[in-house]
């Protein structure tokens, strides 16, 4: 298994970027751990380490849209990644989004700049 | 000023992925606290904090190879940022890779899918 720098953090996570593999769109940052990576090599689908949770947490396992990985890319110290993914569902946002980065800064504002995908009320149930 | 929650990290700082404004690849990820978040709003130019010196970072303020900011986005938990540059240079990694994200995972090994376009030694000059 390729080893990862998880001394680099205090608490044991890296960052793990979440590219779309056909747009290169940026569509969500989650964070991992040792077992996540260890997951998501061995399955070919995106698992991070839930910090609000404290556990390991599928992509998808509730909504049922999981990240179908792509490929995998490993920085120059070895303490971040970029999973290049599929996003089944078309929305990698709890919001409805595509991508969690819907807003941008203009002046003192943030504008958005993308319609919801779905409605986050049916998808979640609440 | 936009603001970012940056209560969510134990050390006050938050990931800001890089973008190139014209490829849409993942150049780097660095960090910033508030006073980079600052900087950079300010300049148009890309600032961070450097864990490893603890102190503000004008990224290319040694190679000269700066990073002008074309657009910021900002997620859902407003806790991590895009910078949308232009990578003057043509090279955001130390290694004189474009990007710092310059290996693929390929089964067990990880493979480097491109040439370095600068030669660190000419730039930092050691």
């Amino acid at each position: 298994m390729i080893e990862l720098d998880f001394s680099k953090s205090a608490d044991g996570l890296l960052p793990a970027i979440v590219q779309d593999y056909a747009t290169g769109e940026v569509l969500m940052l989650a964070y991992i751990n040792a077992l996540a990576w260890e997951k998501s090599l061995e399955t070919g689908k995106a698992h991070y380490w839930s910090r609000s949770r404290q556990k390991l947490w599928l992509k998808g396992e509730s909504s049922g849209h999981i990240q179908k990985i792509h490929d995998i890319l490993v920085d120059c110290d070895a303490d971040t990644v970029v999973y290049v993914v599929e996003q089944l569902g078309g929305a990698a946002c709890h919001t409805g989004h595509r991508s969690c980065f819907y807003r941008v800064v203009d002046g003192d504002r943030l504008q958005v700049k993308d319609t919801p995908v779905f409605d986050p009320a049916e998808v979640y149930g609440h």
